[in-house]
Protein backbone atom coordinates (compact mmCIF):
# COMPACT_ATOMS: atom_id res chain seq x y z
CA UNK A 1 0.00 0.00 0.00
CA UNK A 2 2.58 2.44 0.66
CA UNK A 3 2.92 2.33 -3.44
CA UNK A 4 0.34 3.76 -3.92
CA UNK A 5 -3.86 2.29 -3.23
CA UNK A 6 -6.67 2.42 -5.02
CA UNK A 7 -9.78 4.35 -3.52
CA UNK A 8 -13.61 3.69 -4.68
CA UNK A 9 -15.64 6.72 -3.43
CA UNK A 10 -19.34 5.78 -3.59
CA UNK A 11 -21.30 8.82 -4.42
CA UNK A 12 -19.66 11.09 -6.48
CA UNK A 13 -21.17 14.55 -5.40
CA UNK A 14 -20.11 17.33 -4.12
CA UNK A 15 -18.26 15.65 -1.36
CA UNK A 16 -16.84 12.48 -3.16
CA UNK A 17 -16.21 14.68 -6.13
CA UNK A 18 -14.13 16.79 -4.10
CA UNK A 19 -12.45 14.12 -2.64
CA UNK A 20 -11.69 12.34 -5.56
CA UNK A 21 -10.12 16.09 -7.17
CA UNK A 22 -7.68 16.66 -3.73
CA UNK A 23 -6.35 13.30 -4.01
CA UNK A 24 -6.03 13.41 -7.94
CA UNK A 25 -4.10 16.71 -7.19
CA UNK A 26 -1.94 15.64 -4.32
CA UNK A 27 -0.94 12.04 -5.69
CA UNK A 28 2.28 13.00 -7.58
CA UNK A 29 3.73 14.58 -4.23
CA UNK A 30 2.12 12.23 -1.29
CA UNK A 31 4.41 8.73 -0.62
CA UNK A 32 0.52 7.59 0.60
CA UNK A 33 -1.10 8.48 -2.38
CA UNK A 34 -4.63 7.20 -4.73
CA UNK A 35 -3.04 5.46 -7.61
CA UNK A 36 -6.39 4.35 -8.51
CA UNK A 37 -9.54 6.04 -8.30
CA UNK A 38 -12.62 4.60 -8.93
CA UNK A 39 -16.19 6.10 -8.66
CA UNK A 40 -19.55 4.40 -7.91
CA UNK A 41 -22.76 5.95 -8.81
CA UNK A 42 -26.17 5.79 -10.17
CA UNK A 43 -26.04 8.25 -12.81
CA UNK A 44 -23.34 6.75 -15.46
CA UNK A 45 -23.61 9.96 -17.47
CA UNK A 46 -22.31 11.83 -14.53
CA UNK A 47 -19.57 9.15 -13.63
CA UNK A 48 -18.24 8.66 -17.76
CA UNK A 49 -18.05 12.73 -18.04
CA UNK A 50 -16.00 13.00 -14.42
CA UNK A 51 -13.81 10.07 -15.90
CA UNK A 52 -13.45 12.03 -19.83
CA UNK A 53 -12.31 14.40 -17.20
CA UNK A 54 -9.67 12.70 -15.86
CA UNK A 55 -10.75 13.23 -12.33
CA UNK A 56 -11.70 9.28 -11.78
CA UNK A 57 -9.84 6.37 -13.65
CA UNK A 58 -12.75 3.66 -13.56
CA UNK A 59 -16.60 3.67 -12.63
CA UNK A 60 -19.08 1.24 -11.56
CA UNK A 61 -23.39 1.78 -10.87
CA UNK A 62 -22.54 -1.70 -9.57
CA UNK A 63 -21.65 -1.23 -6.04
CA UNK A 64 -20.09 -4.51 -5.70
CA UNK A 65 -18.13 -4.37 -8.82
CA UNK A 66 -17.08 -0.97 -7.28
CA UNK A 67 -15.82 -2.09 -4.47
CA UNK A 68 -14.67 -4.99 -4.99
CA UNK A 69 -11.13 -3.81 -6.13
CA UNK A 70 -10.50 -1.16 -2.97
CA UNK A 71 -8.02 -0.66 -0.32
CA UNK A 72 -10.16 2.13 0.88
CA UNK A 73 -14.41 2.98 0.35
CA UNK A 74 -15.09 5.61 1.01
CA UNK A 75 -19.00 6.42 1.15
CA UNK A 76 -19.91 9.93 0.54
CA UNK A 77 -23.44 9.42 0.08
CA UNK A 78 -26.50 11.32 2.42
CA UNK A 79 -26.57 9.49 5.90
CA UNK A 80 -29.31 7.39 5.60
CA UNK A 81 -27.87 5.86 2.26
CA UNK A 82 -24.98 5.50 4.24
CA UNK A 83 -26.85 3.44 6.45
CA UNK A 84 -28.33 1.40 3.90
CA UNK A 85 -25.24 0.66 1.88
CA UNK A 86 -23.18 -0.34 4.72
CA UNK A 87 -24.13 -4.30 5.02
CA UNK A 88 -23.43 -4.51 1.37
CA UNK A 89 -20.24 -2.80 1.59
CA UNK A 90 -19.43 -5.73 4.26
CA UNK A 91 -20.28 -8.06 1.71
CA UNK A 92 -18.33 -7.16 -1.16
CA UNK A 93 -15.05 -5.10 0.39
CA UNK A 94 -11.72 -6.82 0.47
CA UNK A 95 -10.32 -8.02 3.87
CA UNK A 96 -8.76 -5.37 5.92
CA UNK A 97 -10.00 -2.71 3.25
CA UNK A 98 -10.66 0.76 5.43
CA UNK A 99 -14.29 2.01 5.23
CA UNK A 100 -14.48 5.99 5.55
CA UNK A 101 -17.70 7.66 5.41
CA UNK A 102 -18.06 11.37 4.88
CA UNK A 103 -21.90 11.65 6.61
CA UNK A 104 -22.95 14.73 8.43
CA UNK A 105 -23.95 12.84 11.54
CA UNK A 106 -22.18 9.86 13.25
CA UNK A 107 -23.64 7.98 15.95
CA UNK A 108 -25.67 6.04 13.72
CA UNK A 109 -23.02 5.29 11.56
CA UNK A 110 -20.26 4.26 13.51
CA UNK A 111 -23.21 1.93 15.51
CA UNK A 112 -23.62 0.35 11.77
CA UNK A 113 -20.28 0.42 11.44
CA UNK A 114 -19.61 -1.98 14.11
CA UNK A 115 -21.69 -4.42 12.31
CA UNK A 116 -19.30 -4.66 9.67
CA UNK A 117 -17.17 -8.06 9.15
CA UNK A 118 -14.66 -8.28 10.99
CA UNK A 119 -11.86 -8.40 8.67
CA UNK A 120 -12.83 -4.67 7.53
CA UNK A 121 -11.47 -1.62 8.88
CA UNK A 122 -14.11 1.31 9.65
CA UNK A 123 -13.69 4.72 10.77
CA UNK A 124 -16.65 7.46 10.78
CA UNK A 125 -15.37 10.35 8.91
CA UNK A 126 -16.96 14.05 8.38
CA UNK A 127 -15.20 17.30 6.78
CA UNK A 128 -16.84 20.42 8.44
CA UNK A 129 -17.07 22.20 4.79
CA UNK A 130 -20.91 22.31 3.51
CA UNK A 131 -21.43 24.37 0.64
CA UNK A 132 -24.98 25.24 -0.59
CA UNK A 133 -25.12 23.59 -3.89
CA UNK A 134 -24.72 20.18 -4.95
CA UNK A 135 -23.66 17.80 -7.14
CA UNK A 136 -19.97 16.81 -8.77
CA UNK A 137 -20.37 19.65 -10.83
CA UNK A 138 -19.97 22.18 -7.75
CA UNK A 139 -16.98 19.98 -6.51
CA UNK A 140 -13.61 21.28 -5.89
CA UNK A 141 -9.88 20.18 -4.98
CA UNK A 142 -9.60 22.40 -2.74
CA UNK A 143 -13.23 22.11 -0.57
CA UNK A 144 -11.20 20.14 2.50
CA UNK A 145 -8.24 22.52 2.45
CA UNK A 146 -7.69 24.32 5.95
CA UNK A 147 -11.25 22.62 7.46
CA UNK A 148 -11.60 20.89 10.58
CA UNK A 149 -12.24 16.62 9.10
CA UNK A 150 -13.69 14.85 12.02
CA UNK A 151 -12.72 11.20 12.68
CA UNK A 152 -14.52 8.48 14.91
CA UNK A 153 -12.49 5.41 14.94
CA UNK A 154 -14.43 2.56 16.34
CA UNK A 155 -13.14 0.72 19.50
CA UNK A 156 -12.01 -1.76 16.87
CA UNK A 157 -10.65 -0.19 14.34
CA UNK A 158 -6.54 -0.85 14.28
CA UNK A 159 -4.20 1.89 14.97
CA UNK A 160 -2.38 1.33 11.92
CA UNK A 161 -5.84 2.07 9.93
CA UNK A 162 -6.71 4.94 11.83
CA UNK A 163 -2.88 6.24 10.81
CA UNK A 164 -4.00 5.66 6.94
CA UNK A 165 -7.15 7.85 7.33
CA UNK A 166 -5.32 10.56 9.06
CA UNK A 167 -2.73 10.39 6.02
CA UNK A 168 -5.53 10.40 3.42
CA UNK A 169 -7.04 13.26 5.55
CA UNK A 170 -4.30 15.70 5.49
CA UNK A 171 -3.51 14.82 1.95
CA UNK A 172 -6.59 16.46 0.90
CA UNK A 173 -4.90 19.68 3.23
CA UNK A 174 -8.22 18.89 5.55
CA UNK A 175 -6.77 19.47 9.68
CA UNK A 176 -8.34 16.05 11.30
CA UNK A 177 -9.66 16.17 14.44
CA UNK A 178 -10.39 12.59 16.11
CA UNK A 179 -13.71 12.84 17.98
CA UNK A 180 -16.28 10.72 19.87
CA UNK A 181 -19.62 10.17 17.75
CA UNK A 182 -21.59 11.40 20.57
CA UNK A 183 -19.70 14.39 21.02
CA UNK A 184 -19.13 15.35 17.45
CA UNK A 185 -23.35 14.93 16.67
CA UNK A 186 -24.13 17.08 20.06
CA UNK A 187 -21.75 19.62 18.76
CA UNK A 188 -22.62 19.72 15.04
CA UNK A 189 -25.69 19.84 16.05
CA UNK A 190 -25.20 23.59 17.49
CA UNK A 191 -23.32 24.92 14.80
CA UNK A 192 -25.14 23.39 12.15
CA UNK A 193 -27.77 21.31 12.17
CA UNK A 194 -29.96 23.98 14.12
CA UNK A 195 -28.34 27.27 11.96
CA UNK A 196 -30.37 25.29 9.07
CA UNK A 197 -33.30 24.75 10.62
CA UNK A 198 -33.56 28.17 11.76
CA UNK A 199 -32.77 29.10 8.28
CA UNK A 200 -35.71 27.60 6.94
CA UNK A 201 -37.92 28.32 9.29
CA UNK A 202 -36.87 31.65 8.70
CA UNK A 203 -37.46 31.30 4.79
CA UNK A 204 -40.59 29.96 5.52
CA UNK A 205 -42.15 32.71 7.61
CA UNK A 206 -41.08 35.30 5.10
CA UNK A 207 -42.52 32.84 2.09
CA UNK A 208 -46.12 33.01 3.78
CA UNK A 209 -46.72 36.15 3.32
CA UNK A 210 -44.66 36.42 -0.03
CA UNK A 211 -44.49 40.37 -0.11
CA UNK A 212 -42.62 41.47 -3.50
CA UNK A 213 -41.47 44.52 -1.64
CA UNK A 214 -40.47 42.63 1.01
CA UNK A 215 -38.14 40.19 -1.01
CA UNK A 216 -37.12 43.54 -3.13
CA UNK A 217 -35.70 45.02 -0.09
CA UNK A 218 -33.71 42.17 1.23
CA UNK A 219 -30.09 43.19 1.18
CA UNK A 220 -26.60 40.87 3.18
CA UNK A 221 -28.16 40.53 6.14
CA UNK A 222 -31.25 38.24 4.90
CA UNK A 223 -29.08 36.83 2.17
CA UNK A 224 -26.47 35.40 4.74
CA UNK A 225 -29.20 34.28 7.62
CA UNK A 226 -31.07 32.42 5.16
CA UNK A 227 -28.02 30.91 3.14
CA UNK A 228 -28.28 27.50 4.72
CA UNK A 229 -31.89 26.88 3.63
CA UNK A 230 -30.77 26.79 0.08
CA UNK A 231 -28.82 23.43 1.20
CA UNK A 232 -29.68 20.34 -0.05
CA UNK A 233 -32.95 18.87 1.09
CA UNK A 234 -32.18 14.86 0.74
CA UNK A 235 -28.75 15.36 2.83
CA UNK A 236 -30.10 17.51 5.87
CA UNK A 237 -33.39 15.52 5.75
CA UNK A 238 -31.27 12.71 6.14
CA UNK A 239 -28.80 14.72 8.79
CA UNK A 240 -31.88 16.08 10.83
CA UNK A 241 -33.34 12.71 11.44
CA UNK A 242 -30.53 10.62 12.00
CA UNK A 243 -29.28 13.31 14.32
CA UNK A 244 -32.59 14.08 15.92
CA UNK A 245 -32.50 13.96 19.92
CA UNK A 246 -29.30 16.84 19.51
CA UNK A 247 -31.27 18.60 17.19
CA UNK A 248 -34.83 18.80 19.14
CA UNK A 249 -32.67 19.79 22.39
CA UNK A 250 -30.69 22.65 20.56
CA UNK A 251 -34.23 23.60 18.75
CA UNK A 252 -35.43 24.15 22.55
CA UNK A 253 -32.72 25.82 23.77
CA UNK A 254 -32.92 27.92 20.45
CA UNK A 255 -36.92 28.78 20.96
CA UNK A 256 -36.70 29.28 24.63
CA UNK A 257 -33.89 32.05 23.49
CA UNK A 258 -36.11 33.35 21.00
CA UNK A 259 -39.34 33.56 23.52
CA UNK A 260 -36.92 35.49 25.88
CA UNK A 261 -36.17 38.05 23.36
CA UNK A 262 -39.77 38.42 22.31
CA UNK A 263 -41.22 39.02 25.63
CA UNK A 264 -38.66 41.40 26.49
CA UNK A 265 -39.93 43.23 23.43
CA UNK A 266 -43.35 42.55 24.31
CA UNK A 267 -42.79 44.37 27.84
CA UNK A 268 -40.49 47.29 26.38
CA UNK A 269 -38.13 45.65 28.85
CA UNK A 270 -35.20 47.63 27.42
CA UNK A 271 -32.30 46.11 30.12
CA UNK A 272 -33.36 42.76 29.67
CA UNK A 273 -33.70 43.09 26.39
CA UNK A 274 -29.96 45.10 25.79
CA UNK A 275 -28.79 42.77 27.84
CA UNK A 276 -29.16 39.66 25.54
CA UNK A 277 -28.55 41.96 22.32
CA UNK A 278 -25.32 42.73 24.11
CA UNK A 279 -24.63 39.34 25.48
CA UNK A 280 -24.70 38.26 21.61
CA UNK A 281 -23.26 40.78 20.05
CA UNK A 282 -20.22 39.92 22.68
CA UNK A 283 -20.22 36.15 21.82
CA UNK A 284 -20.29 36.48 18.35
CA UNK A 285 -17.66 39.34 18.09
CA UNK A 286 -14.81 36.89 19.39
CA UNK A 287 -15.57 33.97 17.15
CA UNK A 288 -12.80 33.04 15.01
CA UNK A 289 -13.80 31.36 11.77
CA UNK A 290 -11.01 29.42 9.68
CA UNK B 1 -28.91 75.56 -4.79
CA UNK B 2 -27.45 74.48 -8.16
CA UNK B 3 -24.44 75.58 -7.84
CA UNK B 4 -24.15 73.14 -4.91
CA UNK B 5 -25.59 72.92 -1.53
CA UNK B 6 -24.49 72.83 1.81
CA UNK B 7 -24.76 70.04 3.89
CA UNK B 8 -25.07 68.88 7.91
CA UNK B 9 -24.89 65.42 8.47
CA UNK B 10 -25.58 64.31 12.12
CA UNK B 11 -23.50 61.50 13.21
CA UNK B 12 -20.75 60.52 11.36
CA UNK B 13 -21.23 57.35 11.91
CA UNK B 14 -20.73 53.94 8.94
CA UNK B 15 -24.03 55.66 7.83
CA UNK B 16 -23.25 59.46 7.62
CA UNK B 17 -19.82 58.45 7.21
CA UNK B 18 -20.25 56.61 4.37
CA UNK B 19 -22.93 59.33 2.87
CA UNK B 20 -20.34 62.01 3.69
CA UNK B 21 -17.10 60.11 1.31
CA UNK B 22 -19.96 58.92 -1.46
CA UNK B 23 -20.83 62.81 -1.84
CA UNK B 24 -17.17 64.13 -1.41
CA UNK B 25 -16.55 61.45 -4.60
CA UNK B 26 -19.21 62.91 -6.55
CA UNK B 27 -18.54 66.11 -6.19
CA UNK B 28 -16.81 67.22 -9.58
CA UNK B 29 -19.11 65.23 -11.61
CA UNK B 30 -23.10 66.23 -10.24
CA UNK B 31 -24.80 69.49 -11.36
CA UNK B 32 -26.31 69.41 -7.91
CA UNK B 33 -23.47 68.52 -5.43
CA UNK B 34 -22.87 69.07 -2.34
CA UNK B 35 -20.00 72.19 -1.90
CA UNK B 36 -19.73 71.58 1.87
CA UNK B 37 -19.91 68.91 3.85
CA UNK B 38 -20.53 69.33 7.69
CA UNK B 39 -20.35 67.11 10.40
CA UNK B 40 -22.30 67.12 13.44
CA UNK B 41 -20.76 64.46 16.29
CA UNK B 42 -19.87 64.48 20.44
CA UNK B 43 -16.51 63.15 19.34
CA UNK B 44 -14.71 66.01 18.26
CA UNK B 45 -11.80 63.52 18.22
CA UNK B 46 -13.32 61.39 15.36
CA UNK B 47 -14.67 64.77 13.71
CA UNK B 48 -11.48 66.43 13.30
CA UNK B 49 -9.85 63.11 11.83
CA UNK B 50 -12.32 63.48 9.66
CA UNK B 51 -12.16 66.67 8.50
CA UNK B 52 -7.83 66.52 8.35
CA UNK B 53 -8.42 63.25 5.86
CA UNK B 54 -10.63 65.65 3.62
CA UNK B 55 -14.32 63.62 3.94
CA UNK B 56 -15.68 66.80 5.37
CA UNK B 57 -15.11 70.32 5.31
CA UNK B 58 -16.20 71.26 9.07
CA UNK B 59 -17.54 70.23 11.88
CA UNK B 60 -19.87 71.31 15.16
CA UNK B 61 -20.23 69.03 18.31
CA UNK B 62 -23.24 71.74 18.74
CA UNK B 63 -26.40 70.91 17.08
CA UNK B 64 -27.06 73.89 16.90
CA UNK B 65 -24.55 75.59 15.08
CA UNK B 66 -23.43 72.58 13.13
CA UNK B 67 -27.49 72.71 11.17
CA UNK B 68 -27.52 76.72 10.81
CA UNK B 69 -25.98 76.92 7.51
CA UNK B 70 -27.12 73.95 5.90
CA UNK B 71 -29.65 73.43 3.03
CA UNK B 72 -30.09 69.84 4.01
CA UNK B 73 -29.71 68.69 6.94
CA UNK B 74 -28.98 64.78 7.29
CA UNK B 75 -29.79 63.06 10.85
CA UNK B 76 -27.66 59.52 10.49
CA UNK B 77 -27.57 58.61 14.66
CA UNK B 78 -29.98 55.41 16.08
CA UNK B 79 -33.77 56.12 15.56
CA UNK B 80 -34.48 56.63 18.77
CA UNK B 81 -31.26 59.96 18.88
CA UNK B 82 -33.34 61.09 15.56
CA UNK B 83 -36.60 61.12 17.93
CA UNK B 84 -35.06 63.10 19.99
CA UNK B 85 -33.19 65.39 17.69
CA UNK B 86 -35.85 66.44 15.40
CA UNK B 87 -37.37 68.93 17.67
CA UNK B 88 -33.91 70.83 18.08
CA UNK B 89 -33.13 70.67 14.48
CA UNK B 90 -36.93 72.04 13.69
CA UNK B 91 -35.50 75.33 16.09
CA UNK B 92 -32.16 75.67 14.43
CA UNK B 93 -32.66 74.67 10.63
CA UNK B 94 -32.98 77.60 7.95
CA UNK B 95 -36.35 77.85 6.57
CA UNK B 96 -36.32 76.10 3.67
CA UNK B 97 -33.98 73.35 4.46
CA UNK B 98 -34.74 69.78 3.74
CA UNK B 99 -34.38 67.39 6.47
CA UNK B 100 -33.33 63.82 5.47
CA UNK B 101 -32.68 60.92 8.32
CA UNK B 102 -31.46 57.04 7.47
CA UNK B 103 -32.89 55.40 10.25
CA UNK B 104 -34.11 51.54 10.12
CA UNK B 105 -37.51 52.31 10.77
CA UNK B 106 -39.61 55.07 9.69
CA UNK B 107 -43.34 55.33 10.98
CA UNK B 108 -42.17 57.15 14.30
CA UNK B 109 -39.65 59.03 12.41
CA UNK B 110 -42.07 60.44 9.80
CA UNK B 111 -44.28 60.90 12.61
CA UNK B 112 -42.34 63.39 14.41
CA UNK B 113 -41.27 64.65 11.06
CA UNK B 114 -45.17 65.98 10.67
CA UNK B 115 -44.26 68.30 13.76
CA UNK B 116 -41.51 70.51 11.97
CA UNK B 117 -42.31 74.25 11.09
CA UNK B 118 -44.03 74.74 8.53
CA UNK B 119 -40.76 76.03 6.44
CA UNK B 120 -39.21 72.48 6.52
CA UNK B 121 -38.99 69.74 3.95
CA UNK B 122 -38.82 66.47 5.79
CA UNK B 123 -38.24 62.88 4.02
CA UNK B 124 -37.59 59.96 5.75
CA UNK B 125 -35.16 57.83 4.30
CA UNK B 126 -33.59 53.76 4.82
CA UNK B 127 -30.97 52.76 2.82
CA UNK B 128 -30.19 49.22 2.58
CA UNK B 129 -27.10 48.56 3.46
CA UNK B 130 -25.81 47.20 6.91
CA UNK B 131 -22.57 45.98 8.15
CA UNK B 132 -21.42 44.57 11.26
CA UNK B 133 -19.42 47.04 11.97
CA UNK B 134 -20.34 50.79 13.61
CA UNK B 135 -18.38 53.84 13.08
CA UNK B 136 -16.55 56.00 10.88
CA UNK B 137 -13.75 53.92 10.17
CA UNK B 138 -15.96 51.23 8.53
CA UNK B 139 -17.61 53.95 6.39
CA UNK B 140 -17.03 53.47 2.78
CA UNK B 141 -17.43 55.89 -0.37
CA UNK B 142 -19.49 53.07 -2.41
CA UNK B 143 -21.55 51.44 0.73
CA UNK B 144 -25.17 52.65 -0.80
CA UNK B 145 -23.40 51.50 -4.48
CA UNK B 146 -26.27 49.87 -6.33
CA UNK B 147 -28.14 49.02 -3.09
CA UNK B 148 -32.21 50.32 -2.23
CA UNK B 149 -32.69 53.44 -0.72
CA UNK B 150 -35.88 54.00 0.82
CA UNK B 151 -37.71 57.41 0.54
CA UNK B 152 -40.91 57.88 2.69
CA UNK B 153 -42.06 61.76 1.84
CA UNK B 154 -44.40 63.13 4.22
CA UNK B 155 -47.81 64.61 2.55
CA UNK B 156 -46.55 68.26 2.90
CA UNK B 157 -43.22 67.58 1.44
CA UNK B 158 -42.93 69.63 -1.69
CA UNK B 159 -42.35 68.05 -4.94
CA UNK B 160 -38.65 69.94 -5.62
CA UNK B 161 -37.84 69.00 -2.75
CA UNK B 162 -38.36 65.18 -2.88
CA UNK B 163 -36.46 66.13 -6.37
CA UNK B 164 -33.44 67.18 -5.04
CA UNK B 165 -33.54 64.44 -1.97
CA UNK B 166 -33.99 61.50 -5.28
CA UNK B 167 -31.30 63.51 -7.04
CA UNK B 168 -28.83 63.37 -3.50
CA UNK B 169 -29.93 59.40 -3.36
CA UNK B 170 -28.43 58.38 -6.79
CA UNK B 171 -25.15 60.88 -6.22
CA UNK B 172 -24.67 58.06 -3.85
CA UNK B 173 -25.02 55.61 -6.40
CA UNK B 174 -28.08 54.23 -4.64
CA UNK B 175 -31.58 52.89 -6.33
CA UNK B 176 -34.39 55.42 -4.90
CA UNK B 177 -37.41 53.85 -3.66
CA UNK B 178 -40.42 55.99 -2.81
CA UNK B 179 -42.68 54.42 -0.10
CA UNK B 180 -45.03 54.60 2.44
CA UNK B 181 -43.16 53.98 6.21
CA UNK B 182 -45.79 51.70 7.30
CA UNK B 183 -45.25 49.64 4.62
CA UNK B 184 -41.92 50.18 4.27
CA UNK B 185 -41.60 48.90 8.29
CA UNK B 186 -43.67 45.74 7.62
CA UNK B 187 -41.35 44.66 4.98
CA UNK B 188 -37.64 45.45 6.35
CA UNK B 189 -39.41 43.88 9.98
CA UNK B 190 -39.42 40.29 7.76
CA UNK B 191 -36.27 40.58 5.83
CA UNK B 192 -33.80 42.38 8.69
CA UNK B 193 -35.38 43.04 11.96
CA UNK B 194 -36.11 39.15 12.55
CA UNK B 195 -33.28 37.87 10.49
CA UNK B 196 -31.25 40.02 13.54
CA UNK B 197 -33.03 38.47 16.47
CA UNK B 198 -33.12 34.72 14.98
CA UNK B 199 -29.27 35.32 15.09
CA UNK B 200 -28.88 37.00 18.31
CA UNK B 201 -31.30 34.10 19.87
CA UNK B 202 -28.68 31.98 17.81
CA UNK B 203 -25.87 32.95 19.58
CA UNK B 204 -27.16 33.07 22.88
CA UNK B 205 -28.90 29.61 22.80
CA UNK B 206 -25.03 28.16 21.30
CA UNK B 207 -23.57 30.33 24.06
CA UNK B 208 -25.23 29.23 27.14
CA UNK B 209 -23.46 25.79 26.70
CA UNK B 210 -20.48 27.57 25.38
CA UNK B 211 -18.69 23.85 24.27
CA UNK B 212 -15.46 25.02 23.01
CA UNK B 213 -15.49 21.91 20.68
CA UNK B 214 -19.12 23.29 18.90
CA UNK B 215 -16.80 26.63 18.74
CA UNK B 216 -14.22 25.11 17.28
CA UNK B 217 -16.56 23.10 14.45
CA UNK B 218 -17.95 25.96 13.59
CA UNK B 219 -17.81 26.59 9.63
CA UNK B 220 -19.02 29.26 6.99
CA UNK B 221 -23.14 27.77 8.01
CA UNK B 222 -22.65 28.79 11.24
CA UNK B 223 -20.25 32.24 10.40
CA UNK B 224 -23.14 33.50 7.81
CA UNK B 225 -26.31 32.26 10.12
CA UNK B 226 -24.80 34.45 12.96
CA UNK B 227 -23.39 37.26 11.56
CA UNK B 228 -26.22 40.13 12.01
CA UNK B 229 -26.11 39.56 15.76
CA UNK B 230 -22.74 41.26 15.44
CA UNK B 231 -24.71 44.28 14.57
CA UNK B 232 -24.12 47.52 16.42
CA UNK B 233 -26.10 47.02 19.76
CA UNK B 234 -27.60 50.31 20.63
CA UNK B 235 -28.71 51.22 16.44
CA UNK B 236 -30.32 47.40 16.51
CA UNK B 237 -32.16 48.05 20.15
CA UNK B 238 -33.38 51.48 18.60
CA UNK B 239 -34.80 49.78 15.62
CA UNK B 240 -36.83 46.77 17.27
CA UNK B 241 -38.49 49.44 19.77
CA UNK B 242 -39.36 51.58 17.36
CA UNK B 243 -40.75 48.65 14.64
CA UNK B 244 -42.10 46.94 17.68
CA UNK B 245 -45.51 45.78 16.58
CA UNK B 246 -43.84 43.98 13.11
CA UNK B 247 -41.47 42.46 14.46
CA UNK B 248 -43.39 41.06 17.32
CA UNK B 249 -46.03 39.52 14.54
CA UNK B 250 -42.82 38.47 12.20
CA UNK B 251 -41.71 36.96 15.31
CA UNK B 252 -44.36 34.95 16.13
CA UNK B 253 -44.60 33.84 12.40
CA UNK B 254 -41.09 32.49 12.95
CA UNK B 255 -41.79 30.59 16.03
CA UNK B 256 -44.93 29.19 14.25
CA UNK B 257 -43.30 27.84 11.08
CA UNK B 258 -39.91 26.75 13.45
CA UNK B 259 -42.28 25.38 15.91
CA UNK B 260 -44.03 22.91 12.84
CA UNK B 261 -40.33 21.66 11.76
CA UNK B 262 -39.74 20.68 15.26
CA UNK B 263 -43.22 18.74 15.52
CA UNK B 264 -42.55 17.35 12.07
CA UNK B 265 -38.82 16.35 13.46
CA UNK B 266 -40.35 14.66 16.72
CA UNK B 267 -42.74 12.94 15.04
CA UNK B 268 -40.29 11.80 12.72
CA UNK B 269 -42.98 12.64 10.53
CA UNK B 270 -40.72 12.70 7.27
CA UNK B 271 -43.31 13.69 4.56
CA UNK B 272 -44.26 16.93 6.07
CA UNK B 273 -40.63 17.62 7.00
CA UNK B 274 -39.18 17.20 3.72
CA UNK B 275 -41.80 19.44 2.62
CA UNK B 276 -40.54 22.59 4.99
CA UNK B 277 -37.42 21.69 3.57
CA UNK B 278 -38.49 21.92 0.24
CA UNK B 279 -40.39 25.07 0.16
CA UNK B 280 -37.40 26.67 1.81
CA UNK B 281 -34.79 25.48 -0.38
CA UNK B 282 -37.17 26.26 -3.67
CA UNK B 283 -38.00 29.76 -2.41
CA UNK B 284 -34.54 30.41 -1.55
CA UNK B 285 -32.92 29.71 -4.51
CA UNK B 286 -35.41 32.05 -6.79
CA UNK B 287 -34.43 34.96 -4.22
CA UNK B 288 -31.58 37.16 -6.21
CA UNK B 289 -29.91 39.75 -3.99
CA UNK B 290 -28.40 42.73 -5.73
Amino acid sequence: MDDGFTISIVGLGLMGGSLALALRQDAPRSPLHASRIIAVGRNAETLAAARAAGAIDAWATDLAEGVAAADVVVLATPVRAILRLLPEVGRHARPGALVLDLGSSKAQICAAMAELPAGLQPVGGHPMCGKEVAGFAAAEATLFRDRPFVLCPLPRTAPAALERVLALVQATGARPIVLDPALHDRAVAAISHLPYAVSVALVNAVAAVDDPLAWSLAASGFRDTSRLAASDVEMMLDTLLTNREAVLDWLGAFQTQLAGLKMALTDRDEATLREQLVAAQARRARLRFS
